[in-house]
């Protein structure tokens, strides 16, 4: 089996506008999720790509060869171009697999697919989250304790205007009294999509170690699998299989 | 507990233009569907509208009062205008039931919600299907014995690509070969939609004794329960239920 | 539509043997439970039976009445005989509603219904619950407001091994710092199953407002809908539909 | 990664009674079972047991080291024992993965694990089978067309009295004028369970090339993934994570 092509997708616009995101983050957040892959020593082909690239770096012919990406955005959801969201779409539905991360609940690439708000309830005030592990045999929560946690990041609270998980892998829990469905599976077509929560941009998230390695698992999980048919025209399947009449 | 304010929204252009589908349905599918809803007998408040009125007749202020819309489109989906697509949306995240029939299947407002392609294979050959009750408990089956038939319908065949349905209710059996899940139920934020497959234009589906009584069924399965919650914003929750440290 | 038959039934073991349960609930914690459906208001009619009674009350012929069953059950799970668990999974598998409290997680029933281990953590700490709702369309949720609170419960924690829920209504936050998913539903044949998770024995739980509001909701929820088909045996058909060869 | 030990259950008591049955699997089904899943040429480390054997051949001992148990059995359901099915649940419970094949709907383990009577209708007329792919990305319909047809099959038709599949893989088209869920995925504790239609004794089914890739497929689905935790008692967290009041 070759090696996974994944695509590390940053909207890069917080490190370039707030003195703490890039001392946090100096490469970029979409930088220290790829080292992350690179560091977990899979066999992952890891690749970074930001909104600011022509086509946001998701050209046809790019998007073709991607196995798994990975989005992070926040508040630049709007200057994604609807054909870019389009094109991202088909290759879910195609079986690419697509890993979410936190307030890339609400960009335009997560609504599409779920149909619903995203909505939910949110508070940064630096408290925190323990991330439960409710399904201790799923692949995404391999190598992962009973729980983990996050000292700082920002609170994110039910109710997670969602369709209902396929598969419910973590729950957190926050300091300040709310929970949150934070790791949550979904088929769409031929392709998986993980909603993962965390990773506030003013917090060093995506260097816990239990983070990148939940991110990692995420990638393996959502590869594409079976076969890829083009799922997306109507057939006019002519001649009947059988006698009619 | 008052009337549930049903709107049966009819495409209203094959009935236009060809003249089998105007001897048929001389007022219209949609008049043929909300007739069959009227004699259900039931605690229902029914009218119909169609893509010709103004906003399709879909404004604002008489979406607010719908309980539960019931949609046929086929060859006119792209005529249908985004705003009003994305008011349908809302308000069925709301709360609001939606009931999508046959070809709608490929309607803007479907495939919104689903996230997937929504595609199929199909076959127009005057062949037998036989709608198969997988779910004999469920609401929207009752009434209807272990199968109903339907002498001549267009066949629609599998992958459906639509995300797994969260109760299958119907699988079709067509005399040329095909099989096909035809009574799907999804939940969207606070509002519920049913797929159900029968009902081409050219086929006089809509005075059918059970298919009537299916849609009957669906559109009390479908109607607003619980609270309706604006659900589609983000809330700050500034402050913790809880002290933080 | 007639009066549901509601019937509680009560492990009623803690009450006869623990001081601090038989001050809280002198009459039983079943009878507190039904006291709650009773002044709830609702189209019930509400009885209760318990352990000790002759078949535990739950006769073959007062089975055959029952729309929705409330279990509570916590130390004596062993003693409830298998023929009777036998009866009411039948009863269920054919429309009756069941509505599963608190530590009848463990019980057999639950477990049988599941097919899984049903187990979780515990700790008995007198710490705060709050439930919150995910679902605000849900009509198990009608009524409460995002969340409501217990000041002293048991905690339960995950990993709840359960099947995923079909649909997650509420989920508790925990003082102690666990999470559990609180409020799940499922179907199982032509029944409906709620599993709800406050109300350890030593506590007033079931004289909270909320708690009996939901429990309340959630027999409407569970009740029988539909046909009511035997769907336990397998039928021969031996005659095709469609002519063979 | 070792070899996946794949243990192939047969009932074997057809093959002993029947001449019909012996002519065409003269070494035993499961013998050809598992022929199948060696010439298959995976990673497989292939071995059968049967009903007769001391503990049916499955000692706790053997079973601690199966990663995929497939299961056929028709006439003697009853005569397996319970201590046995008990140990059989536990480890699917653990993370093992379980192939249960065409008329052990009816077994005891996959009752116990669906909680459901899993009963449907039947007919034995020689019959065409087609089934068809609802799912093309799914693992388990690697390699398979859009359909694949099975000239002569026993028919088993709707309602299949089983829980909603979590994933639906294939749907059959009969002859004779059903339908059925034939392959349907569910996930319990830590394991995986895909429930697979064809495989009547009387035909030489467990021969066909589809049939065994799809066997083949469903092992590697559902081999176990992630962490195997206990996930069967419950633990008292005596201590809480964080202070209370």
């Amino acid at each position: 089996m070759s090696k996974l092509n994944v695509v590390v997708w940053g909207e890069n616009v917080h490190e370039h506008r707030d003195e703490r995101v890039r001392e946090i983050y100096p490469e970029g957040m979409h930088a220290a999720i790829a080292q992350g892959l690179v560091e977990a020593g899979r066999d992952f082909d890891v690749s970074t790509t930001t909104l600011q690239e022509p086509e946001h770096g998701l050209t046809e012919e790019r998007l073709a060869k991607i196995d798994v990406l990975i989005w992070w955005g926040h508040i630049a959801h709007r200057d994604v171009d609807d054909s870019v969201v389009d094109r991202v779409q088909k290759r879910v539905l195609e079986g690419m697999g697509l890993v979410i991360l936190h307030s890339a609940h609400f960009s335009k690439i997560f609504k599409r697919l779920m149909g619903t708000s995203c909505s939910l309830s949110w508070r940064e005030a630096d408290e925190k989250e323990r991330l439960w592990v409710c399904n201790p045999g799923h692949p995404i929560a391999a190598g992962i304790d009973r729980y983990f946690e996050l000292e700082q990041e920002e609170m994110y609270g039910e109710p997670f205007a969602v369709p209902e998980p396929e598969e419910q892998v973590f729950i957190s829990w926050f300091q300040g009294g709310e929970v949150f469905r934070s790791g949550n599976c979904y088929r769409r077509g031929n392709g998986k999509i993980f909603y993962f929560r965390p990773g506030h941009e003013t917090y060093p998230t995506y260097y816990d170690e239990n983070v990148r390695r939940v991110i990692a698992n995420a990638v393996e999980w959502a590869r594409p699998e079976g076969i890829w048919q083009d799922h997306q025209g109507c057939e006019n399947r002519k001649e009947p299989l059988e006698p009619l009449g």
